[in-house]
């Protein structure tokens, strides 16, 4: 185990009809908020309303700030600081999925800063103070409800950043199942598989002798999203499995699961992130289309921990116990993309309708966001080598 | 799966010489600290030397308060709370075990309030402000350091009572795993057991159909503090495995492994207390005297989760496949019996010491107990049944 600092001050209220406490929480924190949000999801099913009725009857006027994308973008989050500015915002409340909670983060950062909000993202300036933010969760898959980071996309650099900061971490997460019901199951597919791959990287790529606190959370983690997708598959509406996968969501990526693991790192990320900027794929879809590749491509000098994988998560001591390295890894590999598909997701570029992809450009990419995020031994060879077995 | 609030806003600094960042964390808070501290081990090896050098540096003034026991007692908070006021305290600095920290949250609340220190834990009073509390961890066993309760001994009353508030958690808890080397064998014994009970009692007495994220915690957490101990029984300097057993420590106790459980709660607790209380043993050894007696007392309506322990946790796949349901647990309560005893651990009460248990008044003070933090099913009957068990 390698030092390391945990930090996650979020107040997680999880349940159901816990809403209901939206207005009391709010209204600690002031009477004036900016409500952000994405497209018309949470109007149609009736969320919207609810929010609205609730801070209302708690005394808060609220301006709204529709409109996030699913990647969210620096000039959409500049409108939203200037709203927060003008209205003298006292909170900014986040009714939606990773990235409505993410663009929310950099406006309360931003409202309360003069200069440019990208400074923070391109690390020419440091968050000094920022407006809380209330996250009401409808779609767990990155942990941003409970974690410090906040990732934008500059249209005019074609840069996607992340800053990272205590003070931008909700203070409150509202995190109940039954808003997580009317997600389509593709979509739930691709979440599910965000989750898993925040998890399962840092697990592949450990190289720490003896962590097995982590290890056990990574893989009573996978193993929750595993079963609770496949009671979901079942029934949209089971409660207790949409409440695993939420509550999985939550803790995946918010530090807990990798604290202090020898080389854990997220390269698949790395590898996909070209991929949706591109071909405008959803993240978690691009996620599952080079993972089986990348696993492919690292088999040799991860071997041990995909073996880990197969007798712990995937539970397959029956069928992989007396088979040598090599063959027992590409038994485990084979039985995991086969569950991957089974949930619906493209296991290759291919299938995630990527069929002649511009190999040169996405490893220029790769390449660019390996450095920033510090992941080394990445050659362009390689990532090149990554792509082509992903078709 | 419940409804569950989880709140745990702790920065946790974990790994080697981290303790080098104590004075500076100690300075954002002010200038002026109560020091609380044990009997004489932290003096003995040092520790008392560096923290005392660390705060001087960074300009602090340190008023001393020694002497805290193994269940801290409300007369010495009070003169703690005297010393804070006096010396007009900024923060309390806990430098020790669950004891220390819990009598250090104590100090915290009572120097902002003009009552009686004990309002707080007859439930008379409830806490609405406290000095920040900064913890250095050296027992890794009850996870005070990243909760929000203290437990003090009312000796006036025979009382031991709970208070719980977010106001007390510590702001910061430094873990350095260097610093519990030198723990003597037998009482990494006792602290590993009572991490483990926290978890395993919440994993016997759940309920929950589907909670796959709490199991895998509670799962992966009990098989690292085994490993951990294990490796440390070999060698009581092991890094990694003292690391391990400080993280499972922090972790285990703070509501996060138990989060929404159905069920969970921690009747082995109810039934221990009396017995240090009485006999003055340490609190682990007398978890580890009854822990066997609950588990086959209750062996008939816990059945399936001592299976799932067995599968999961002791991992014994293969003694207990085909085995009926009554005999396979007795395999799998046998080989963790064993398991405890090999730790130097009693595994009934004569080996703890306790030949001749006043039976009566523990069922007395067992039963006060579980109706004080709420803990239903155990008429006197069943409690004087597994104490006469234990014999």
């Amino acid at each position: 185990m390698q030092n390391f600092e945990f930090y996650s001050p979020t107040k997680i209220i999880f349940g159901n009809d816990i809403l209901i406490d939206l207005g009391k929480t709010a209204r600690e924190l002031g009477t004036k908020a900016l409500l952000v949000y994405g497209r018309n999801s949470i109007r149609d099913n009736g969320l919207y309303d609810k929010v609205i009725t609730l801070l209302g009857n708690a005394g808060i006027s609220v301006t709204d700030h529709p409109g996030v994308k699913p990647n969210p973008e620096l000039p959409h989050a500049r409108e939203g600081v200037k709203k927060a500015m003008d209205t003298g915002a006292e909170m900014i409340i986040a009714v939606g999925g990773g990235s409505v909670i993410d663009e929310s983060k950099a406006i309360a950062a931003g409202a309360c800063y003069s200069g440019n909000l990208w400074n923070f993202y391109n690390q020419e300036a440091t968050i000094k103070s920022a407006l809380p933010v209330i996250a009401v969760q409808t779609l767990p898959a990155t942990s941003s409800e409970t974690n410090q980071v906040s990732v934008l996309t500059n249209p005019e650099t074609n840069e996607k950043l992340g800053v990272r900061s205590p003070l931008i971490a909700p203070k409150t997460a509202f995190l109940d199942p039954s808003l997580t019901f009317t997600i389509p199951l593709q979509y739930t597919a691709y979440a599910s598989f965000d989750i898993m791959s925040h998890l399962l990287e840092g697990y592949f790529t450990s190289t720490d002798s003896f962590a097995p606190v982590q290890d056990g959370f990574v893989e009573g983690t996978v193993r929750a999203v595993m079963s609770g997708f496949d009671k979901v598959q079942k029934n949209v509406r089971d409660w207790d499995a949409r409440a695993s996968l939420m509550w999985a969501g939550a803790l995946a990526w918010n530090g807990l699961c990798n604290a202090g693991v020898q080389g854990a790192s997220i390269p698949n990320h790395m590898l996909e992130h070209p991929l949706s900027a591109i071909y405008d794929i959803a993240h978690g879809a691009g996620l599952a289309a080079i993972f089986p590749a990348w696993l492919k491509y690292k088999k040799g000098s991860i071997a041990p921990r995909i073996l880990l994988f197969g007798e712990k998560i995937l539970e397959m001591g029956d069928e992989i116990t007396g088979v040598s390295e090599s063959p027992a890894c590409d038994k485990i590999i084979d039985w995991f993309v086969e569950w991957i598909a089974n949930t619906g997701c493209p296991v290759n570029l291919r299938e995630a309708g990527i069929n002649n992809p511009d190999i040169p450009e996405l490893v220029k990419q790769a390449k660019v966001l390996c450095g920033y995020w510090g992941i080394d031994g990445y050659t362009d060879e390689d990532l090149e080598a990554v792509y082509r077995l992903a078709l």
